[in-house]
């Protein structure tokens, strides 16, 4: 089929959703995908939210089986890009987690399936455990460990991009301010047929959208030119109810320590006595970070979780100008359940373009 | 030969110099190389220079044979990644070039090969050719056009990052206050045979080297989401002294509207009122960026070419730990030189070793 | 009555509301005050409002005596200030207003008095005048102009904080994360008997008071150093339904060029599209910002009015630990209520402490 | 004599040189004075150095009469503010020195009147006193302490623009490109018979000055909320040998951490891994920082002193458009030594005008 006879698609958003959907719809091959973002990799705004991320593969999921699919999918996808593409920016990393007594007894939702002595992926990820008490620091009353894989965003986001490339697929910079905008803005000139919406946190203000059911979940972490031998996760946290512990050391990059959970909260300055409580909790759980040197600080960040209220939106919607196909709220899920989010997307458009 | 036979490489400093050369010395299969950056891609700090380049191949070497060399290798080159892998970030663009009488007469030594009605590469790049008057907007006494190529560094760097790991070459975030320290940073735990020195404006500061002879040369630029049907360049500017005129829409990026070239101006802070003065200079000689709409400013940029006194510095010095390759000090040519520049690097290496 | 037996005061928050109202409690010398904020003038962090604003007296109010009152009595204050004390730096400015057509058909209530052909201060403030078809720029239907006051907030914060010092009053540096915490952050040491909560937008993140009216209304200004001869305001805008223009010239500042009112609205980021629209509508209504030459820019501005659904919160609460008095809330209208909020403060204080 | 008698002059620059400048010229009641500057009080960049000092007086001149006059009359002067003008945000602190055995035995010429037992003004400083080894902490083989003075600079500056609004004096933003064009900039709109050059460290850019032996001496701080009950400053550093240890609590502002003396360095953005040294050794040497709390940081500095080799540059020049007298250059001792500088100027002034 030629690209002229082809349906056109437009792609709204170049964070990790766009790209990984415009990625499948491409491999496709059934359509002429274009993405079009306010924002592209490289950037580097606080609206655009993909570039902040850790980021990781640790499912929170909690008996939501379409979750779990969009994660599983996920995890297949990356493990194979981790050992086919080392170029993609995706290397192993044991994930560490350990449950402080306290979360288990107040069972924060928040905290989801995080908090599952045997999560629903325990026979999916190679070498699970449950960690016993002499595995753990003191104060920890539960643990797991099992085999994942971290992303380097700054070197992920880029390599989509390539891939679009790759496939012929048109990226550009592009501000619309109303969903129906976008119909126009397909490569060839021509109207698209279908627009995938993949705005993230934007879809709260973006014109024929305007959610009001997503949030910014704020995060700040600490990037630093260290080393961690694992990925460590700590649930809770005793310096305040929305700060976290994690750890993560990214191929060709350096080592995210973080963190926070922030809910509403669009300040995008780094609050610097967070960050100390962060480099604090960080060197306690992994004093390894210091064995090649003193940590040695790159910046500090800042970054909004596209999170909304009843999970990610992924559906499709008969407007006048035509389908919109919605894939955005994944909050801090974002790179763990992208594949199996696109997945969907694939099939959602499918459905529509044959309706 | 494995890779514990080989002689080991810390390449220091992962701006384009060091990762080109990075990509290059892996190539040879000869050595076992590893990369550390105070900054590696996806980070954005004045100190790395190399993300905030426009960038492009459009050279300005007058009778020098060796950088004419660096800029020959690199057009090859690019133009065989623009052809064969889209992905790289790199496209095709037709250089466009407009001369000012005033500048002709004043025969600035900084703008070089710019100044010349037929450089050295007149017989190297497709289509060349000579504007005529009727060619040229009012005011110009001389133009050339010529087939180029335009990078986005924001997808070609991490592109450079991907191809050395699927080489295996460990890029890392680490920092040195002295070229000596470089040798034991090498991914192996063991010491380095050899340290090439990519680093940039820093080797300023940097111990050991020191290099006083190395300056900044401010460029500011906007990025915007419009896009131009080639690349611009004007010689001089009747605004300032040390102001430019140029026009570069990137693959899979926006436009960059430049520019300046301001000497041993340090200032990281975008000059609101030369950036109202390059927006006015770019629509006027290029109309066409808001062909689809009116501007649609990104952000606005400043970035330190990393120039030097003399030229750049590519040349093998033996020290107490080894042999130091150096290679940096490119000033606004670090892309077009870029391949030139590292194939240099590389028989500097072979005859280090040799020795 | 020495310092030690006069009941202490702790105010929450070091923006126009917490100083004025110190001032105006010190004044009384019924009182031992003390004045703790998160941020304090000389600082600039988006969370802290004051020093963001334009700022001037140009009362919106309309049919509201409570309100209304505010405003009246700043106003005679500052014209007090502007005449006896000019290193206040408040200045007389006449207010020149001009009316959309538009917007008098829609009767935005946003913009309440503004559209009044003859508002509430008509008799007040002198040389009131309509004005005549002849002598609006073409598209206007309405205008008003009257003798008002221009505030430098960069001049006058640290001015209030002086006159405080003068007064013995402790300035302090101090954060809190729950309202209650306050009372024990008096500068003699010991508990205090009241706390006047002046946190202006940050209320809605105090503990025990999280307010969930309170929003931002974001404002971004090109600030420059050009000269407005009067203070312009226009109703409305047709770039955008959430953009307004207007002009003042600063005491011993630059002039501030408006602007827009962006509900819910906190980006910390200078939008740099805005800003060129706001400076070619500036440069519409008043041409004579270039007389003296090309318009010079000092750099972007972005704020966020304290504003609160239901107008400012100024009452008087008994709390376990003691009285407290709110003020807060006063969106874009915080220096031009500034003395009367305070007044209403100082007369809750006086209630609350005899009761 | 009226004010259009009096010879008219332009201070040019805002900082502590210029406005202390400005002050004393206005105060002789003999010149019509107006002051411009790129920036004014209440701005923050980079290049407008004065808002970053700490700062206070702690001479350090050694065996210069020149010098030691210039902080003779600025001691004299600031015991008076801080006694009399409590609002101008001086307060009286208590100076605690500590000497490292190392600095002794180097005898740094940066170090200057530090390295002395007993400085110039051990007679003058109320309370002046050699510590004994008790009463310094462990390492230390030398300390004095002496009673002296702590500006806040964020009250100081505006402070001294609301003097000079008193004065009737004009403050206005504007920048010349040449010291020249500085004379067409008088409020009157006449010509200037004198210009007063306080560019600080722009005196190396600024057309028909560009002095070659000014240079940025950065300085790195951490603002905090903390108070400390002197401040502390101790020669030298084991960290680095461009990094100082000094504490300074400002009069309703925070307490200033500090920091480095980086020569050349004119990077603006905070080293975080300095930072982290910076709070360590302030920590070290005060403890009480937090005696009420932990530290709790408001934000990280970079200020650049306007050094200049050969010391400050105090002097007349008569110039083709008239007088013009310099007054820059004081590098740390900007406000230690302002009023001294600013009674020379008037000294120049009266000298240029009378020949």
């Amino acid at each position: 089929m030629t690209s002229e006879l082809k349906p056109k698609i437009v792609v709204l958003g170049a964070g990790v959703a766009g790209l990984t959907s415009a990625l499948l719809l491409a491999r496709t091959n059934l359509y002429d995908v274009s993405v079009i973002g306010k924002f592209l990799p490289g950037d580097l705004d606080i609206e655009y939210t993909s570039p902040w991320a850790g980021a990781n593969w640790m499912s929170f999921v909690k008996d939501d089986e379409v979750l779990e699919r969009y994660d599983r999918i996920t995890y297949a996808e990356i493990a194979r890009l981790a050992k086919e593409h080392p170029e993609a920016g995706i290397w192993p990393k044991k994930v560490i987690e350990y449950v402080r007594a306290d979360d288990l007894i107040k069972n924060n939702p928040l905290l989801g399936g995080l908090l599952d002595a045997r999560p629903w992926f325990a026979d999916m990820t190679p070498n699970f455990k449950q960690l016993t008490p002499a595995e753990m620091p003191k104060g920890y009353v539960q643990g797991i460990t099992y085999d994942s894989y971290c992303f380097n965003p700054l070197i992920y986001l880029p390599w989509l991009v390539s891939q679009l490339l790759s496939h012929g697929v048109s990226v550009r910079a592009r501000t619309v301010s109303h969903i129906s905008e976008a119909f126009a803005h397909h490569a060839s000139g021509q109207p698209a047929h279908l627009v995938v919406n993949c705005t993230g946190l934007m879809a709260c203000r973006l014109g024929g959208v305007m959610d009001d059911k997503v949030y910014p979940g704020r995060g700040q972490t600490v990037l630093v030119r260290n080393h961690a031998p694992a990925m460590y996760d700590i649930t809770g946290c005793s310096d305040a109810d929305d700060e976290l512990t994690y750890i993560m050391s990214r191929p060709a990059g350096g080592t995210i320590l973080g963190g926070c959970y922030q809910k509403d909260n669009w300040n995008a300055t780094p609050d610097p006595n967070m960050a100390q409580r962060i480099i604090r909790r960080c060197l306690e759980i992994c004093p390894e970070l210091e064995s090649e040197g003193k940590l040695d600080i790159i910046r500090h960040n800042v970054g909004l979780r596209p999170s909304r209220e009843g999970g990610p939106r992924v559906e499709k919607e008969k407007r006048e100008e035509g389908w919109v196909v919605h894939n955005y709220g994944a909050g801090g899920a974002g790179y763990q359940s992208s594949y199996g989010m696109a997945t969907h997307v694939v099939e959602l458009v499918g459905e529509a373009l044959a309706s």
